[in-house]
């Protein structure tokens, strides 16, 4: 066993390609249908919105894609990213258990999404994309694509989901400090945002609704493509450098993870870190407990149904098989911006059905008390996000101290929280509170799901 | 020369010892008066503010004075710091300059003030101290040292700049989340501060004034010391890890640095980086050119007297030779918070005088065009504060791309700009302006310098 407090690599060990759990799944994915016909959508469909290279990526089922040296070269500001032991947590929590984190926070936009915005501007850039619209939850993702246009020359517009737009000034503009324009959605600068806002001018937004803006944005603009930083294939995909440097330096640290956490809110993040572990499972070359978080406000795969359901609220996006609440479901205002999306990567959805990963709803408060926690012993100030996962992993660590087993926990840190002290003062002062799941309206929300014969 | 973007040390490699640049000096520093008698002051007029240890730190004529394993160990959750290739931003500016920086943004309390937190809150704690009172400008020291004192299970309280407290409310909730307590100054707590706001309500606050609660805090509470951020010869001290590192580094990188800069407020970071590249100067092994960048809004060491002066707006602490605009100097409410210092630390101010070192100032406007450039080439916002290092890294590397020399700049990068996001804004919207120099105000500031004696 390795006494280091930090396992760090070197550039030369950023990884030369991404992994595509698709070669190795059981079972393949449910095909995804197009929102105009009903039907299996092909390449063709996905044209008008992505560039043909991340078409080819979100139906490849190579094992490995290499990752184009450019893409690598800005990877360097920040990867491979550093594996801490939690030492300081452990004793806190007086555990045997050994807690390892997996430390996105230090790159530029302070989380893992510039792992995929980075690799998307790239393919953009290459087949001569100008302009890309896309929409942010918390505004990490758009944070993230900002910095990832500004790198590769390419002009962007954020639809920011109008509650985090306010709840987080900053990050804005963090977006306009990289060249980016920022609106809060619902917009009026789309016809979706004009109707919404027409209807009902205090609607806060959702993930779903900015998604349908940008998607008219994206096919009403010249030259212009969308892009999403959580949920699909390649973007997961593009998020396995987290896993795949892990599992490098667990192997430094002398242990296997028995237990390996993530939030969930489309599933990046998460599934970045646990695809090549999953691989070892489906592999059997072992069998570590995998657990995806999401808030107990949005329980989209403790909760929700797994049917096909639209990606975003107005129904211009595919329609893909997944866990869903619903899309027009409007989840409540808390601080896990990120965690806020009604359905689930169908990736992510398809190894739950499978078994080969399990999941778990937190409520807020108890996120936040962790979040504390970790700060108070770790030192780095969380996300709310990342919390989620950070809550599991001391929960887990408990049971350890209860049943006297040492086993090793890796949490997938997603990135630092500067951006989110309004809701660290909130909790601090006691006014933050938990939400009620709201039955009714998910019953309502499911009530419009999509009707397609597989 | 090594082609790398990132220059990484192992945590092994984290300096065994601080570099003592008293051992060196070609002459000794001027003794440093009592604020009671006008005299030379000994160890024993220091006891009631500092630990011992500190206290003989501060005096020493050792050379590397060793740094304790536990101080060691909590270096490693961000030690050894990374060294970056600016090839982004070269490439911007079209430079045959090879530009370097040292980043001290990765600490989780976002720059390079914990270097010398975590070894005061342990020296504190070895000595007995249960409660530390300081003061902060920006609020990087403040939260450094609340998380340096979470670590050790020393109390708190932070006096905060009180335009600082305003403009940057996230930063006081980032300490609140270590567990310190931190109030607005001038403050009712202390009987200086009741008195200021009895004339002047609506005092914006000076880092001197600042001090001068802290300091009656301490002498006035069992069981208290007090903790200074910047200037002394201590923290000076501590910070030169980041030196000692940068010298490994840039061996890697294979070439010694031609132009070194930082920013000074206090001179702890500048001080950090430059002391151990003055050694090989006095030494006469290398000649690099070392500039100490200042607002100009602030010119301490451009326009300023090299007399003796109070260390705080009140008279309280001690009398120290330096740099200095006049104790009671009230700097106007530029965005680089941690740059207001009335004085300079009699280190840097003896090494400008020696003529090791010299000193530039620069206006606010250029420092953030400077930092927006840094943001658009290598992705990171940086601190107000650190901008002015990287604008003068700006001005030297065009230089070279006229004069046609490839000359190697190290910038002293001091930390990120998360929590200045609000500055940004002010300068994206064309709403940021430069501050005039208030020749009147320090005249006036000046008349009141202590007689003393030599």
């Amino acid at each position: 066993m390795d006494n280091r407090t930090k396992f760090t690599l070197e550039e030369k060990d950023i990884p030369q390609a991404w992994y595509n759990i698709q070669a190795d799944l059981p079972s393949p994915l449910p095909p995804v249908m197009s929102p105009q016909t009903g039907k299996p959508a092909g390449p063709a469909d996905f044209a008008p919105l992505f560039p043909m290279s991340l078409i080819m990526q979100e139906v490849s089922q190579e094992r490995y894609i290499e990752i184009p040296e450019p893409v690598r070269d800005v990877y360097k500001l920040w990867r491979p990213t550093t594996l801490f032991r939690a030492y300081r947590l452990e004793k806190m929590l007086q555990t045997p258990a050994r807690i390892y984190y997996k430390f996105e926070g230090s790159s530029p936009a302070g989380s893992h999404k510039p792992n995929t915005a980075v690799a998307q501007a790239y393919y953009n850039k290459a087949e001569g994309t100008k302009r890309i619209a896309t929409e942010t939850g918390a505004g990490q993702w758009g944070s993230a694509l900002s910095m990832a246009c500004m790198f590769f020359g390419i002009e962007l517009k954020v639809y920011m989901v109008k509650v985090s737009y306010n709840q987080k000034p900053y990050r804005r503009i963090m977006m306009e400090t990289w060249g980016a324009k920022c609106v809060p959605s619902p917009s009026p600068d789309t016809k979706i945002g004009r109707d919404i806002l027409a209807k009902d001018p205090d609607n806060n937004g959702s993930l779903g609704l900015a998604i349908s803006e940008a998607v008219e944005d994206t096919v009403t603009t010249p030259n212009t493509k969308y892009s999403l930083g959580s949920v699909l294939n390649h973007v997961l995909m593009h998020q396995t450098v987290i896993g795949l440097e892990s599992k490098k330096q667990m192997e430094m640290a002398g242990f296997y993870p028995d237990i390996i956490i993530g939030c969930i809110g489309g599933g990046s993040n998460f599934g970045g870190m646990a695809m090549p572990f999953v691989k070892d499972k489906i592999e059997k070359k072992n069998n570590p407990q995998i657990i995806a978080v999401e808030p107990a406000s949005c329980p989209t795969v403790t909760k929700g149904p797994y049917a096909y359901d639209y990606g975003d609220e107005a129904g211009v996006a595919p329609i893909v098989k997944m866990y869903t609440l619903g899309h027009s479901f409007m989840p409540p205002p808390v601080h896990a911006g990120g965690l806020r999306y009604h359905g689930m990567s169908p990736i992510i959805s398809h190894l739950v059905k499978l078994g080969l990963i399990e999941a778990r709803a937190v409520p807020q408060l108890a996120t936040f008390e962790a979040g504390v926690m970790f700060a108070r012993s770790e030192g780095f100030v969380s996300a709310p996000e990342t919390n989620h996962a950070i809550r599991v992993a001391i929960d887990e660590a408990i049971k350890c101290r209860e049943s006297g087993q040492a086993k090793s926990i890796l949490i997938a840190h997603s990135g630092h929280g500067h951006f989110d002290m309004a809701a660290y003062e909130q909790y601090l002062s006691g006014k933050l509170t938990d939400y009620e799941y709201p039955e009714d309206k998910v019953k309502e929300a499911l009530a419009s799901l999509p009707k397609i014969s597989e």
